[in-house]
């Protein structure tokens, strides 16, 4: 298959290339680095990398940011900051990529614990990471051409404790290595509208 | 109890308003008529409505839409009117509500069956029913003052099954006094974070 990866110098992005190049051609997509530059939240910037792309089995994306504050300090432009980026970045990858992605082509979305296991100063987090799952479960019925779409909900990345750590006290970090595999199973497999939960 | 209700003319707004009427104060609020004017969508016209309303203990909302569209045919303009009106308009009233209302208060939001139910369609539902429900789960640990917020998910409503009925083929209608029992535990009861789902 051909893959284009969205995100692919995190953490997550890193490991699930090191995990589909073993078996496919991996184009990296970035803001300001990879094979493509795309900018998720331009969709002129999406449809101008697609073009350049040509044929693509599947689409991943490791992007996305949220607002990280207290409740009682986060303002409506914060939580309009998440719904812009990680949110709609991502459902536009969807709605420019189903016109060039081949027939049953995939799309694997992320979003993080926090879609059912809520910290302190995530309620962003909580909000777009169900938005998003709310979004796949329901597209996924009425996805053209045989396409696909599933989203991968990680525990909190090992690799990222050093900076991550102390907003998830009490939950079990996650190898990025063992968080690819749910990218493997959604692109290599054949389910349709999940949430792949990895949490150990 | 003094308790504001918006969205107080539909079929659920009514029986909500029936039931907490036996026992407690009900302030309705609507964009064109009620208690008092409020549109969920305009922070000023919030702000306005909540001063103007004195104390109260909880605030209902049973308002806000999304467009219904067949998949292929969603443009991002169509996810932003949701995210807009019926998400972004309801965290509003939690964001502004927060400041006026008593100690140990209560918020309780509306979404419906497609948080786990899709139907065609339903894309833009599904994904604003589900970012409410990541809000509230996530707001709910960090409230201040006490205050608690809820979400109410009613299955289709009986009454407007004329209206709905042939989105919903296959699903059980919910009398809307049924539904209202949901909004009556958020506010009379003490839980918190949680989406009570009214299906039958």
């Amino acid at each position: 298959m051909r893959i284009i990866l969205i995100g692919a110098t995190g953490h997550i992005g890193k490991a699930v290339a090191a995990e589909l190049k073993q078996r496919h051609e991996v184009i990296t997509a970035g803001r300001s680095s990879g094979d493509l530059i795309m900018d998720i939240t331009d969709p002129k910037s999406i449809r101008s990398a697609f073009e350049q792309a040509g044929n693509f089995d599947a689409v991943i994306c490791c992007a996305g940011h949220t607002t990280w504050k207290p409740f009682v300090e986060m303002t409506y432009e914060d939580y309009e900051f998440g719904l812009k980026d990680k949110l709609m970045g991502q459902v536009n990858l969807v709605l420019i990529g189903r016109e060039y992605i081949n027939d049953n082509g995939s799309f694997t979305l992320s979003t993080g614990v926090t879609d059912h296991d809520p910290i302190p100063m995530g309620s962003s987090a909580s909000m777009v990471a169900n938005a998003i799952s709310g979004f796949v479960m329901a597209a996924a019925i009425e996805m053209p051409r045989g396409q696909r779409i599933n989203v991968v909900s990680p525990g909190v990345i090992e690799e990222a404790m050093g900076t991550y750590g102390a907003f998830f006290r009490g939950h079990c970090p996650v190898p990025a290595a063992r968080a690819a595999l749910g990218y493997a199973k959604s692109v290599e497999g054949l389910q349709n509208g999940q949430t792949f939960r990895i949490v150990l």
